[in-house]
């Protein structure tokens, strides 16, 4: 599993034209008529290390398409992805008040709640819309499915918000929903387009499914361990919104003493900053590890089938590239 | 085109028991699984007289399968229908910082910004996976096109707000993105799926979109010349936030002294009730009631040729009513 270090860049190289075709693409499709989404669209769609899930689509495009070139609906399969993805990320921030993404300002913040939640809508307005003319009916299918997880997921993290009793499984379902149903249905969906068999496209489907669970135990995990500057938001920020994750789940069982902090909000001052020390100390970071390497696992064992090929390789560098995020 | 008072439950009748149970069923499929949108879906689909997009779906269902009853996807649509609109409402409400709707709290006021863009955000998702699931792509694309048309509008407004130059051409424009273009979109969906014509589905398109335009005239003028207890909200409320509609437009081509009141977006005291008396005293809303008038009977025209029936003549019926909201 292990690999040298190596650059996102590199792990995209396959599909690098790609990638820059659909970065002008995706400015062009949203920003066109509407200055006011260009000025959103330009800030959207230039952070750096955003293209992972259109990468993800067009890597397995052309791992699944070896022979010929990929068609013009994976294209725009990824061109979706990307949008759907954007629009989860303008409304998740409306939700969560949150000012800086990535160090960068957020929609709402520079622009404010107002255009952040019409932008967000154009963006699924439009995704749906091009989703409805790639004709065909199961990755519509499974891509409304996708957007129906977001909301699901938003909703049970906003329920359970604070709640010590949340399991561990929960936690999985609700990264599941939130993070890993997009890299799930959009890998399916381009395995369909490529005419691949049902169970191949199963098999693409688990890929995204525990790529993106571990992509997201691993996020969870830097909340914990990276600096502010790193992480361009604060250190124990999930923590701070009652956003319970797999590092805290593991760190409850035991220390007994975290869940009273949790459940008063953090309310006294100090309360925060001690619970996050709690972690830290705590076997919870360890074990998180472990979960998101088992995922990895699962996910590259998943493409097992796959013919050899450069985008393949890419497939599973990348894979172990989510893991390197730690050291 | 006159008619005696009726009330719309009567207009509604052929559809009565299907309306009924289109509102158990969208308590059910929206609110099941979440106490926090079961309150929201409780709200959104109890109030008074919202169901007047179902029952065009249903009505034009119904006046298209004379001969047979009508199918579990034609009422499919109608809930979808329902969805797409409650979802574009709670947006709205979060866009617009309304308080009132009809008189009764907006999600977000009662529930907070945070709950309504979610509320929104699982409705749009569910009406598009429960689109994906009518297994029909010309439906898909034609209700897929609708959500981009709602966010367009509301752009537009956006974009065109105290802009005195607006034509009445961006208006009528305007008009059918948000209002009309969900009538038109589903009343041809309605069509596709009972098998009519290409033809007659492009006339039931035409139905829905003059219909459309003259209840969003309608709205228009009743916020000039009703009272806040029968709008639910205070008058003049469109002209304050910068939305130019109908009969301010006509307004501003006889009084040009309007133009320098909105310009300056009524920033000196007693601005706005100027404006609305200005409006009130010119010929605006009289030149806007024929306008109105001239789209209900394009809408009445366009389904001349349905063979006659009790949801035909409610078609009918219901778009004299929409002019009968005048007087």
């Amino acid at each position: 599993m292990s690999l040298p270090a190596t650059s996102v860049t590199e792990l995209f190289a396959p599909v690098k034209d790609d990638l820059r075709t659909l970065t002008a693409n995706l400015k062009e499709l949203v920003g066109a008529r509407h200055p006011i989404l260009y000025a959103a669209a330009e800030h959207l769609f230039e952070g750096k290390g955003k293209s992972l899930r259109p990468a993800l689509v067009l890597l397995v495009s052309r791992a699944t398409m070896t022979d010929q070139d990929i068609t013009s609906r994976h294209r725009r399969l990824a061109e979706i992805t990307e949008m759907i993805h954007t629009a989860s990320l303008v409304h998740d921030d409306v939700i969560d008040m949150a000012e800086l993404r990535r160090g960068i300002p957020t929609v709402n913040s520079d622009f404010g709640n107002r255009i952040a939640v019409l932008a967000g809508d154009f963006l699924f307005a439009q995704a749906s819309w091009y989703l409805a003319n790639l004709d065909n009916l199961e990755v519509v299918k499974l891509l409304s499915k996708v957007i129906t997880d977001f909301a699901e997921g938003e909703i049970r993290q906003s329920l359970t918000a604070f709640d010590t009793s949340l399991t561990l499984e929960d936690y999985l379902e609700k990264s599941f929903y939130k993070t890993a149903s997009l890299m799930a249905g959009s890998s399916k969906a381009a395995g369909v387009l490529s005419g691949v068999t049902l169970a191949q496209a199963e098999q693409l489907f688990n890929f995204g499914k525990h790529f993106g669970i571990a992509f997201q135990i691993v996020d969870d995990i830097l909340d914990f361990t990276s600096s502010t500057e790193t992480l361009g938001k604060p250190a124990g920020s999930d923590l701070r919104q009652g956003n319970l994750t797999a590092p805290a789940l593991f760190a409850l069982e035991e220390m007994p003493q975290l869940s009273g902090l949790i459940e008063r909000e953090f309310s006294e001052p100090g309360d925060l900053a001690q619970a996050v020390a709690l972690i830290q100390s705590s076997d919870g970071i360890h074990r998180a590890k472990d979960l998101a390497k088992s995922h990895i696992k699962l996910a590259v064992s998943a493409i097992d089938w796959l013919p050899a090929s450069a985008p393949k390789q890419s497939l599973i560098n990348l894979a172990a590239y989510v893991l390197e995020r730690l050291y």
